[in-house]
């Protein structure tokens, strides 16, 4: 593949896409919906899909990365349906950021426009080929993708439909492309392209986001690592304890919000371990203590086989599995100094009742979402209103948090005077 | 030097950096602005000064560059009068960004917080330690600070002034350092320093936020390169364009937002080319004109010794100096497809009285400003209401065009509830 001759096209596409409708940007998502939803494509993709797995299965992918790697004609539907949801979400191309005068008459204003040509590189999940060209598309962008080498064939058939449902809303189809080749050196080459390509977004695990910021030349958005912490205070409501950590472990382990670790104030932790290591146990979490916690579930007779003492490396470490390290703290100062040496400035929570210990937690943990009093699963762009989310940013430039169309955006200034020179 | 332990000293400092009040961040800069003024300071800056001029001039530095870097008592009470500027404009940190419910109940909002630690590369202007120092201390973040080797001996006599006002006012003195040693190495180091700087700005020239690119793994924002133009259609107000060319080009020939290249509609240029070639000649620009309007120029007897025919390496060049290129072009299009070839995305104007035709170079040019009848000199921090300048972005992410402290800030999510869990 021509990556550079790829990057001039999706430039060129760019400038249009940039101008386009809201309606016509509408009447492509829709179309591909349409197409999704067609039994004769969706044929074609598990097609390609099956050849995905089989090629997983003979070098000996885990059951459980086979399954992230599936498509199923259910899947597929839900893929279709996130489509039309996006459909449902506002444009914000065009939007008026802010508008002043200036003294000498001229008018200022800023308004939203597209980044132009967004690089995404994820793993072995080929929905994401459809979520990230409907968020593109509806943003104004241009996008190139490169999908996971265990599913080239997936993304490349449904990168087909992506590029159908373009031309049939008179929109250039090469607006989306995606890299159809294993290569390694294509995605170096994509890393590089600063002359077509505005932004790299990788969506995958943090030896991806390593690789892209030390490869890369065009800006990088890095994210989706999340090692979250829960502070229980000492002025916590012991009635939430039990089912927001619990919440935050188990309800979805593999989710970048999901808790890794557990602190508590060593005033409340004889009253609330106990509950709260024999309700994740009851629910298949392993659990690694320091000797505190360890020594206070054993005396309550909660310390079975699930549970283990901690090492170095239980702390700092994203699980993403039902497994979960805990730590008995001083004071709110001792879980912020923690939060400040392991945390990954993702989610950090704190459960307390104490009005003025929130407020102190709240400016002194340095991260995109701070939680009072909730589970940190709620770190999500539907949860937190921007409709969905292309990548939860752990940066701070551009965007931190969730990101959603806004965060594919950037600003052009117009000003506008009548002959107006600078003294 | 040890980068290592600066970057970790900037953190700690960034911590406390982060959360200091508006009054204790205006009280160091106060002190800052008094140490300045200051006489016996101001000799030992001078001193310092001295020192690095006489090693630039025996190394043949140009009288223009070494006036760049020269510093006079003028000069020093200039930075000190803009550092007091500073302590009047808005502190950004804290700002609500917005705040809205969410239908469990919970509270969210996102409000303003400090980068953390910005390290600033710059080349050889001194005045640049104590503007960058001033706000980035007023957005509340830290800052490392690498001057071009020619004016070390300044930049540590300044960094000292700098980290005494922090210490009079309870700050940390460790918030504003800056590496007093030439060595490159170091500079690599501080592009790389991922676990304690969250953003390299570089102020210079291409040559440096090549560099700065190409070495970085920690984010960088690239700009300040301003290959400018202006187009002045069919419809142009021909009064206005003598006046806003010459402003243009020659009221500081020598900054980004300076005009480059001069595109005119054919339709105009035999009327409009004789009187602006004329005029910029008379002001002393050296001018290199395409085919049709040396033609046109010559034709009209204003072709003399300052002007020649323009070559290839004429367009897309920013000549920060006494030079501007012509080219006739045959409509808005052209003049479109010339910029989207040859600009920078930082400065690009149009002078029409027609709605339409500055609505389409509006719509379709894809830079950080775009300017209607007025002159490319307004893309100025100063000059758009930021009340200040670090830089002008022409980077698409984070912030585009000229930054001042809101963009030295990102945003922190604060979630508040009552024990809710997600389904």
């Amino acid at each position: 593949m021509d990556l550079l001759a790829m990057g001039s096209r999706a430039k060129v596409a760019s400038r249009v896409l940039m101008r386009a409708s809201t309606a016509q940007k509408d009447a492509a998502l829709l179309a591909l919906a349409i197409l999704l939803e067609d039994q004769h494509n969706a044929a074609q993709v598990l097609a390609a899909n099956a050849a995905d797995l089989s090629q997983a299965r003979d070098a000996g992918m885990s059951p459980a990365l086979l399954d992230r790697l599936a498509l199923t004609p259910q899947r597929l539907a839900s893929i279709a349906a996130d489509v039309r949801s996006v459909i449902a979400l506002p444009d914000p191309v065009g939007e008026q950021i802010d508008r002043q005068p200036h003294p000498a008459g001229l008018d200022l204003q800023r308004v939203r426009t597209p980044l132009g040509v967004i690089g995404v590189i994820y793993e072995a999940r080929p929905n994401v080929t459809v979520d990230v060209a409907a968020l593109c598309l509806k943003s104004g962008n241009a996008a190139i993708l490169r999908g996971g080498k265990e599913i080239m064939r997936s993304c490349a058939a449904l990168g087909i439909l992506v590029r159908q449902a373009l031309a049939t809303a008179g929109l250039p189809a090469d607006a989306i492309q995606t890299i159809d080749d294993p290569d390694r050196a294509l995605m170096q080459q994509l890393l590089r392209l600063d002359a077509s390509v505005d932004v790299i977004i990788p969506r995958g695990g943090a030896a991806l986001h390593r690789f892209c910021r030390e490869h890369a030349t065009v800006p990088v958005i890095t994210g989706g690592i999340g090692v979250c912490h829960i502070y229980v205070d000492a002025a916590a409501d012991q009635a939430q304890v039990v089912p927001i950590v619990r919440n935050a472990k188990i309800q979805r382990p593999g989710a970048c919000n999901a808790l890794d670790t557990l602190l508590v104030h060593r005033a409340l932790a004889a009253q609330v371990l106990p509950a709260v290591v024999a309700d994740l146990v009851s629910h298949g979490v392993e659990l690694r203590l320091d000797e505190q916690a360890l020594a206070i579930a054993s005396a309550a007779g909660v310390a079975g086989a699930q549970v283990c003492p901690a090492t170095a490396a239980d702390f700092g470490t994203e699980f993403l599995a039902l497994v979960a390290s805990v730590r008995v703290v001083e004071d709110l100062d001792a879980a912020v100094a923690h939060i400040a040496q392991f945390g990954s400035g993702h989610t950090e929570a704190i459960l307390s009742q104490d009005q003025a210990a929130c407020a102190e937690f709240v400016a002194a943990v340095d991260a995109a979402v701070v939680m009072v009093n909730a589970s940190t699963r709620f770190n999500d762009g539907a949860q937190l209103g921007l409709g969905a989310e292309i990548a939860i940013s752990t940066q701070k430039l551009h965007a931190r948090g969730p990101m959603a169309l806004r965060e594919l955006t950037t600003n052009k200034w117009i000003v506008t005077g009548n002959g107006q020179v600078r003294f």
